[in-house]
């Protein structure tokens, strides 16, 4: 893949403050970030989208919104209100675009968690239009059900989306989530065809994983067929950004420029 | 749920040896074990199936079976002989049912690793029938996809039973590994229907999970909603032992008397 389709994940150089990630993602060629909240702390939304701009980046998303599921109705009103936040913040960034996680809660059902989050979204919806804003609904792996998010496979999601309809709402395809499900394929086209197709994250699953959270896999490193899983999001007529976003507790510890450096390899020979 | 039709793999208080094991559940009132291929170290099938029967507890199933998915043709002809040697442990123990781990290998697609579990179990049918004991595709949590098992889903699991079309090979529902899934009532009144559901396994699934492999719940100590499954479970005609399966380094740590209270607590009052 060639770098000007690569997007970064700012989280995926936890290290670096923001300003520094742009400047080296711009320097090394890279078509795009996506920026994550905790990465405009101490810049602020509107300096962010400046220092992006000047450097000749595209912002792909800002991520990430949703956790709508709650027991309780005041911390559903105040999840909504983080999210309107959100939205104030992806128009300031200048992203046409917010990842939803979409929330659980181990103290209730997965389909009253399922319903809490429809309800969540839906209630962004106006805002959304208005600011021209698009909400990527991401299915979580299902290791995620318990606390992050109700929806874990690519169908539910898009069952979400559709039931939703509106054309401000789609699905986010993460590899890492996704890789297992015998569905992936005909999911992917049934979300490429009708248009709800908004975001194509990459990194790789390793066999052994350490930690359920922080040990994502760089591209190539695992077992996952990102050529193959590349070839269906294509034939369903997605063209974006191929989005790199990796946790992983082994790689924030590397000097961050030679991390860079794999990051690129990796993209060009194995996406 | 009564302790008549509880069923406990030997592997849940690891400490003991399995003679002690056995006592001590009979003693406490619980109707069967699971034999654990570990657990008989020592002791052998034929000495283990001897001290059962005295014990009036009734074996429920040899656990475990499977790692059919290789790339090299020499390891899987290892696995088939692997799996012939423990159809007759299970024989010896007097097992009815052999569980089995499928397997899965990050070295190649999970496409080609559940066409060899196929003719992995096809190739031990002529054996099973003749010993007269059943196998159950036992499918996996999504987070063993690439090492541990390419069938993740009950619908994988069902699909793959009924391709085969014995008599001998059915289904395994272990609520750990699938109480995530949307479409789990459905595939369970499936395997119900057709007389595929051969096990059922009971745990639960904390929501701060340590460790991927060596912490579940406790049944009622974690967000799965036992009784609803078990009324699918009903509802699809099983009215077998609910076995108890619990891999934990914490428990494992704890004294095992005080331990075994815990689960037949639990088991009375959540299952």
């Amino acid at each position: 893949m060639e770098l000007t389709r690569c997007c970064i994940h700012s989280i995926t150089n936890k290290p670096w403050k923001l300003e520094q990630a742009v400047d080296k993602y711009a320097e090394a060629g890279i078509g795009g970030i996506s920026v994550w909240q905790s990465s405009l702390e101490g810049i602020g939304a509107k300096n962010a989208a400046g220092h992006i701009k000047a450097s000749g980046l595209e912002v792909v998303s800002y991520v990430r919104g949703g956790f709508f599921a709650h027991p309780g109705g005041e911390e559903r009103k105040k999840a909504i209100d983080n999210n309107k936040r959100q939205l104030e913040e992806a128009a300031e960034l200048g992203a046409p675009l917010i990842v939803l996680v979409c929330g659980a809660s181990p103290a209730q059902s997965l389909e009253v968690s399922r319903q809490q989050i429809r309800d969540g979204i839906e209630a962004l919806l106006p805002m959304a239009e208005e600011l021209n804003i698009k909400l990527a609904i991401e299915p979580l792996h299902p290791m995620y059900a318990a606390d992050r998010s109700a929806v874990n496979t690519l169908g539910q999601a898009n069952d979400m989306a559709e039931a939703i309809g509106s054309g401000f709402v789609g699905v986010a395809v993460d590899v890492y989530h996704l890789w297992w499900d015998g569905d992936l394929q005909k999911e992917i086209l049934r979300c490429g065809k009708n248009g709800h197709l908004l975001a194509y994250h990459v990194c790789d699953w390793k066999a052994n994983t350490l930690d359920m959270l922080n040990d994502r896999g760089l591209m190539g490193e695992g077992c996952i067929d990102l050529k193959k899983i590349r070839s269906w999001v294509e034939a369903a007529g997605f063209h974006g950004f191929h989005e790199v976003e990796i946790f992983s507790d082994i790689y924030w510890q590397m000097d961050q420029d030679e991390y860079l450096k794999k990051i690129t390899t990796a993209f060009r020979e194995k996406c």
